[in-house]
């Protein structure tokens, strides 16, 4: 295990103690969770101590694990992530008294009511983000990542300001619809969402991508660019994993993985348990 | 205490010795204040050894705290800070003999001497500042930044050059009014005030990434742009810190302590009195 | 040899002992082409594990190198890299068994086939790239990059989606044609080839820079810059290294061997078999 | 004296043994031309090897020291510095046998021979620099940088190619004029030159934020800006030192020390001789 290269570095997994209080599958979701936290952190997504990361807490569907209101994201932990209710009502405070704003928790509470295939939910305010969600053509066919098979249909949720009101609730859940992952929230931010955190972490790093080219193109005026037709984009959405030819086909599990490898050589000490080693023999 | 992770780091605080000549309370004032430089330096936004940021002193309304000329924002040290009074007239020169250039104070003087409520003052020139400042619709609301409660109405004054005048004085107390604490300065850079540091230090982080998404947006053309309504921007405004239900409602506290304990953590050693440690109960 | 300044650094020369299985050539090659990857990720030009840099084998015109995937650009070694034959099968998997996606290497394979004078082959997706790539002018005649020699005439590629299709394999050589080696991948990325691997980075470098230059260009509206004449394209991609005056006119060694110096000093091992020592004497 | 924080970093002054065949003048100015070198590097406005800066040889006015051809700007030492009369030939290689090519010296040339006022001549590629050359608009009084007294009346030089020619020489003196110190190179990159290696350094970083500026602002059209008028870019240019009261007036002494400070802090041992120590007396 490596030593962090930078002693301002907090490690990820402070759980890692005998007398631990969570279950095995609750200690591994904390860790990844937070490790997404330092993730978003380490690509600039960050918007100080706003905003927020959600995972839907293992063996209790409608428990929520996020970030307590107040900490850097290069501060969260394992043990300091908050469980929350439905209604954001603090379960478990983790290892602060911080707490979540019931503001912070409306976005997120209202897509895990109605969606529950999803567990992940990943919120950012970057500023390309932000600058095509103000953009009245949203986000462009213009690169294979917009219209990647991990993107698909993007929804799209006009500001209703900040997230005060639960009766924007139900609007936010009938703009995401039944099947979609990705959501351009108008006028503020991101959202990717999964089944799994990998899988949320995959789209947000593709939708990203998506939408700095988009911002860097339409420097020449959106008549002078050239979209993908339909028929790409329908074609592009459909390929699989499979097809592509990868080894493992769990979604986003390779990219995470090698996120993780990054974070524990630079002495982050994610406690994450690799599935992919078997693949990578070093000498 | 964390040891430097760059031994080229200069501490902040240097008063911590038994003999400083300063209450107290202006030696916490001047650590903050010097600490703010750093955030800046940190988040990029210097343009070298100019411009300032201004404090009024504890104490002592018609004296103020800002950098001596000459130095970078990465070697303001509380002792450094130079004491003025409100002609820039040098009280205090703190560690060195760089003084205050008096152009550099007109606009920090202007303000202070006409907003008794205003106690610091942040000014930069940022390319996406200067950039907002150059478009004749200034800061539009198409995100939540620009429309924040921290913002509120932004005011804008047209530049005369290098501020030399000390009649530009009365022009910019005029275009600031009584009440707002967001300054734009055409063609020239910005300005975000307060009542506390916390605040002020607060509003231009806000400011900066609004006026970030602004610039990323406007490659899109201003006509294909979507704005908040006046509606949405008024309800927005209007959010208390109550009603989002956060812990701690001393505005830019909470984002301002995570800054000072990055900073700590770095090893830059900001003598930083924390108030919010008790939420944050580490194991 | 310098040791490594960051311990995270995963040194690129992982074949230095004396049971090395490769040929002199082939290990020198593998560490050459390591070394991209690592410049590539040090440029920030990476996209997390996705894209390939391509170097045919030494001895072996049908067998190529290339990262196995799964692997940050970060991690790659010259060990790791897998061999390939023109189909994308495995020949030697390296230090991994990741393998390589049969869609990865469509374009590759597609170039490598059809023009034997290349033997490397960089493609990379940035922000910048897919940008100029979407705009329907292309790569505009603004910077003497873009028009420098070793740009030369550039291709383009229409997207037909993630290349899974071995037909479009057809489509992909007919549209670079038999000389040019620069390609632009509409709505995709960007390709930069070479007859050597410092020649394709020579290449890309330049490329980059001159994609960057139009992006920030094109703000200010297409009708709004001036261009280069043809007259002057011609003139300046007809410059030789012989006009220039150069000491070595070996394409790109100059500029290769520079970030092989940087490499080494900050500890990556490159294992590089330096050329330009003698020119090079310090004190 | 600091230790490097980064191992990596080659000391600039390395002509500080007592056996130094160089004059004690030109020792400094070696070392200072070095520093700016390794400042060029620091801000991100290097292309790699390419490109030069050069300084007229303290008490010969028809020697110039640049960079040895096949260097980084991280890799430029004191000692590495490369002699050359007017007609670029080597006079004093240095401790490399790199040597200059021809077409690079023929710019600095043909602008020290013109300009005997001129000592120093920075010359950078950077994309705010390309873009803005490339509009036909030039560089826009939106900024009190573009407006600066450091910056002055801006020449333009249409580009012609790669300088290969040396009748360009006569075009590029005739476009700068007996005056001016920045000249835009259309389509090719940025000139800001001094009598003084701390007045170039001043024009250029005051030039940089000018490009970057305005790079933001043209997102929003050139028909939606703001500009200075005629008389405030007038009345701006002619403010002196004297009346903004700056302690020291030498031009661009102020902020050139600090860099060489923050420099020294990291551990680059610029062999500077500190002028303004006096003005800083830490405790």
């Amino acid at each position: 295990m490596a030593t962090p290269t930078d002693s301002s570095i907090i490690p990820i997994d402070d759980l890692s103690g005998s007398d631990c209080k969570y279950s095995q599958e609750e200690k591994e979701a904390r860790c990844k969770l937070a490790s997404v936290y330092r993730l978003v952190d380490m690509n600039n997504w960050t918007q100080g101590i706003y905003n927020h990361i959600s995972l839907r807490a293992p063996g209790k569907d409608d428990h929520f694990l996020l970030n307590p209101f107040g900490l850097f994201y290069s501060e969260v932990t394992a043990a300091s992530l908050v469980k929350v209710d439905l209604d954001g009502k603090v379960v478990d405070p983790g290892t602060t008294d911080l707490g979540v704003p019931h503001t912070g928790f409306v976005i997120h509470s209202a897509i895990h009511s109605a969606r529950k295939d999803i567990k992940c939910i990943i919120h950012v305010h970057t500023g390309v983000g932000i600058a095509v969600g103000a953009m009245k053509c949203g986000l462009l066919p213009l690169s294979l990542e917009a219209a990647a098979p991990s993107i698909g249909e993007v929804s799209y949720h006009d500001c209703q300001g900040i997230s005060v009101d639960s009766k924007e609730r139900e609007d936010l859940a009938a703009d995401l619809g039944p099947v979609n992952n990705i959501m351009i929230l108008r006028n503020h931010g991101l959202l990717a969402m999964g089944a799994t955190i990998e899988q949320a972490w995959d789209r947000m790093e593709t939708l990203m991508l998506a939408c700095e080219s988009q911002v860097k193109a339409m420097s020449a005026g959106i008549g002078n660019l050239i979209l993908l037709s339909d028929e790409v984009v329908e074609k592009t959405r459909k390929v699989t994993d499979e097809e592509v030819g990868m080894v493992v086909t769990e979604p986003g599990l390779m990219s995470f993985e090698a996120n993780m490898r990054l974070l524990d050589r630079k002495g982050y000490k994610t406690g994450y348990q690799y599935k992919l080693s078997k693949y990578i023999k070093r000498q």
